[in-house]
């Protein structure tokens, strides 16, 4: 076992290329053992293998820094960096994230989940490096989906100007999540077969220095050439082409599903969890309904078309109706208002983590043009994903403070549905909607409005002394914090607010009749978000108002129940506090 | 007189090719009329005067739809569409914006400020054409210095994929507002070396078809260029070659200083109004004195030198601390943050207006980080830019809400320097500070703390009854406010609370004991503002908040007095309404 022999990541240099053939299969066989009993990103490691290999070959972590761009191939750099227990003993999954993180180790320099930040970051390490008179490489590792990210453009655009050593690896597994999209990716095929000579070079055009791996699975071929680009006076960009997947047949066979894969049984690949009933797939269906009754309906995707339950057989089925603008969250929106524009019908659907990456162009784009676009915000949720780096929880203040824009909250998939066929039929507001986040709830008894009325409340209780306004995902915590209020003989109000992006006053204002608090719930943090414009519109009257949400930090991996409890958003410290300010 | 006959932009067609050349003379007489009074973006519109003939005489507007990146080149088109006497007459400047706007006319689809977007808006354009089986021409107009936005180059890579008739005219001067930086414009001047024939070429790397015009103010060979490419079924590039400034000699001989310029005398190109004092200037001294001081200092800016006061004598003179990165604000950011891992202390000045690129590096590659960077936010203020496009009234929703942040509000030239002191000298957190918006002030009796013990405000006056808090710019509104109480007999509490992202939870407290109302003063929006904060933190108690700031919405062109007494913002305004509360 060569795998439990590495204590430091320069150890790989003790094996001859046999045995360091042998670790990468150990290094697999990990990996495997951790991903078919707790999930992770699978192709993008699997097929990193060997350049990890050789990149602790050839440079000397931490002088030498690596910087991994999404962190999706970092799995490979922790089994090289005292991390291996997080992967072949169950007991010690826990002590290592899924991403990069300098808490865990020395050999990583940054927090880093979302795509494309890898050249940016790197360039700024190199910048202090030759400010502070030090030396040492400094490498960017990027795989070809990110490269589409403006951010990552932005990026290699700069870099050839820095000067000064930086190596650009560009891990080219030919394979965003899904499939690539956009102009440089037939760049890349082109640089691929013609062996990196072929007339155009997109990197050379930037201004750096090219180098092209056709093996990039080929840990020998590797070695030489980061080695050859080792200690370079010049932006270097060292193309490898890896597989994705590699190693084990089904995550090759389809890449595209295994890009991500939950708990999975290893000889059939088949997972072990039940996905069952979802907002994606739900979304998907509507869409395809939607788009068979009108030809100018499109859904637009920026590299992750699953999350509105488009398969690649509903992409092509699809047809124009569908565009994935690849790894591109600014160009997809700016896109949405202009097709919007034109007089087409876009459908964006995203996750609430990505579309941070589009303050400006909701602002610009979309809402000071009053663009009619719809924009569906998945996992926007203390219920979503709770790793540092893809929380759920800030997409309220981001959007619901952009004039114009109407941002929807559903609490079940009736309203959902009839948001979205509102939505996509009319023209006079930009419209983003939170989906709820809580699972795919039924309720058929909630009223469904002409949301052009914009900012009127639903109250799905009348009762008195308290109300509880409780936001999307929320408001089934709020029906449970009213039982508790009934079991204490206090008969609560309880309404569903529906927008974000506006207050009902004259709901607000028949309040102060007879009610003497108002409690409100929303799944987000609660700085900048909806009831402290409640708190706010309250704040020269009697009125008691309670604020529940989250604190305004960033989580990591958390447990729902214990955050919940810590930001007393249990029904039984909502319905104490209720009370206790009556 | 060929300009007066122009009632519809194909009214163009109507002349000779001498005729067009006196048709350009009375364009550029007619803009000289206006920004010689009024000021305004004059290089850029001086340059593309022949391409914005031969753009109308070629294609069919509205039918053929043009997009203007950023508007800066939109008064030529302007002039040729319906709106020459917002030129000509001066009492009807107030007729044009300074941008592109749909509301003034049929031949303007967008309204347009911030760089980098034509090419995504004109793709979404396109699209919808395509989707609804309708024609014409898409054309996005883009000059060299926003292709190293994020925006633009993720709209390059996807215009390829979408097919069908689309055409990008790249209008390169070879300048940015200050000089162009990134690896890509040293492609851009290898192609006009060689006549758009040199080995690489960005464009076609990227898959799109291009055509090279070598002198752009040719408006024959603008007409022959354009007609080759009408009706294109591919994407298309033409590159065309124009001379920023064109026709008025002070602005070719200083094309930075005169790519916007204020009311000036026509005849020496000299300035009618002297700047004064200004935080351009002296952050740009404060800077320089600590990069004297400390090698590691480096100031970044995103193709704005200007707003920290650096000319390209003092760029010169600070070699590599200080850093250009060209339009190129989300990589700004992620460089500010790879340069504080590193050790080094980056200083990043930036617009209100345009930090909003960057919420997702702000959250992701700076705050999940920590890395102590310094961002001056410029501009952010009512009494900032009065175009829709540029409003400086959105910041503190945008980047107080992200978890980790300082954001700090100076209220004097005093405060300001002490707090960029402090946090160029600190490790601890990711400071931005919102550099006062009503002028530079000083106050020699505000206390300067020591930032780092976060959240604690300043109390100026302790008297009782109500309390103001007044946030940075609006600080001395609040000295006004207290003046006014003052003669209404009430001896109110005046605090400048200095930090936008926490509360002073125990002076709040204090407050309880001798004070009924809480008035909060902030110079931006209210919603997911400061303001909000604070009356949630008072919503259980018995303490009356009144939140003043802006209602949230875009405005245009305003008047700042009138947009302050719309919104209960003159002193007069607060201690009635204080009165009214207590």
């Amino acid at each position: 076992m060569y795998l439990e022999q590495i204590n430091a990541p320069s150890d790989v240099r003790r094996f001859n290329s046999e045995q360091l053939c042998a670790l990468a299969d150990e290094m697999r066989t990990a990996m495997l053992n951790r991903l078919s009993k707790r999930g992770g990103h699978f192709g993008p490691n699997f097929g990193m293998v060997e350049a990890t290999i050789a990149l602790h070959y050839v440079f000397d972590s931490p002088q030498d820094k690596i910087v991994f761009d999404v962190s999706h191939q970092v799995y490979c750099h922790k089994l090289l960096t005292g991390r291996q227990a997080a992967f072949t003993d169950d007991e010690r999954f826990g002590e290592a994230s899924g991403y990069s993180n300098p808490d865990e180790s020395e050999h990583d320099f940054f927090k880093i989940g979302h795509t494309s930040t890898s050249v940016s970051l790197a360039c700024g390490l190199a910048k202090a490096r030759d400010l502070k008179g030090e030396s040492g490489n400094v490498i960017a590792v990027i795989g070809d989906g990110s490269l589409s990210g403006g951010e990552a453009l932005e990026g290699l655009d700069f870099a050839a100007e820095l000067g000064g050593n930086l190596i650009i690896v560009v891990n080219d597994n030919d394979m965003s999540i899904a499939e690539n999209h956009g102009g440089l990716y037939d760049n890349l095929r082109r640089l691929r077969q013609s062996g990196g000579k072929c007339e155009q070079n997109l990197f050379r055009a930037m201004g750096l220095d090219y180098t092209f791996v056709p093996d990039g699975n080929d840990i020998g071929a590797l070695i030489d050439a980061f080695t050859a680009v080792r200690g370079c006076e010049r932006p270097t960009v060292v193309h490898i082409c890896t597989e994705k997947g590699r190693g084990y047949a089904p995550a090759v066979a389809d890449k595209e599903n295994w890009h991500w894969s939950g708990p999975f049984d290893v000889q059939s690949g088949q997972p072990l969890c039940d996905g069952g009933d979802n907002y994606h797939d739900l979304t998907g269906r509507l869409l395809r309904g939607l788009m068979a009754d009108d030809g100018s309906v499109v859904a637009i995707t920026s590299g992750t078309p699953a999350v509105m339950g488009f398969s690649a057989d509903m992409r092509a089925a699809a047809g124009r109706q569908f565009v994935d603008v690849g790894i591109a969250e600014e160009h997809a929106v700016a896109l949405a208002s202009g097709i919007a524009t034109g007089g087409g019908k876009p459908f964006y659907g995203v996750y609430s983590s990505f579309i941070q990456r589009t303050y400006d162009q909701l602002s610009q784009d979309v809402c000071i043009n009053g663009s009619p676009v719809t924009i569906a915000v998945f996992a926007a949720s203390v219920y979503g994903m709770s790793d540092i780096t893809h929380l759920g929880i800030f997409d309220i203040p981001l959007i619901s403070n952009i004039p114009n824009m109407v941002y929807l909250a559903p609490t079940c998939r009736e309203e959902y549905e009839a948001m979205v066929r509102w939505s996509m039929n009319q023209t006079d507001y930009p419209v983003a909607i939170r989906v709820p986040g809580d699972g795919v709830n039924s309720n058929r008894s909630m009223p469904i409005a002409d949301y052009g009325r914009l900012n009127r409340s639903t109250v799905t209780h009348r009762g008195n002394g308290v109300a509880v306004i409780a936001v999307g995902s929320f408001y089934s915590l709020g029906e449970a914090a009213l039982e508790r209020l009934r079991g204490e003989g206090i008969d609560a109000t309880l309404i569903n607010p529906v927008y974000l992006t506006g207050l009902d006053t004259e709901l607000l204002d028949s309040l102060t009749d007879d009610h003497r608090v108002v409690v409100t719930l929303e799944d987000g943090i609660l700085d900048g978000g909806f009831g402290q414009k409640v708190a706010a519109y309250y704040g020269d009257s009697g009125m008691k108002v309670l604020c529940r949400g989250l604190k305004k930090e960033f989580i990591d991996r958390y447990d729902v129940d214990e955050i919940l409890r810590q930001n007393g958003l249990t029904a039984e410290q909502i319905a104490a506090d209720a009370i206790k300010a009556l």
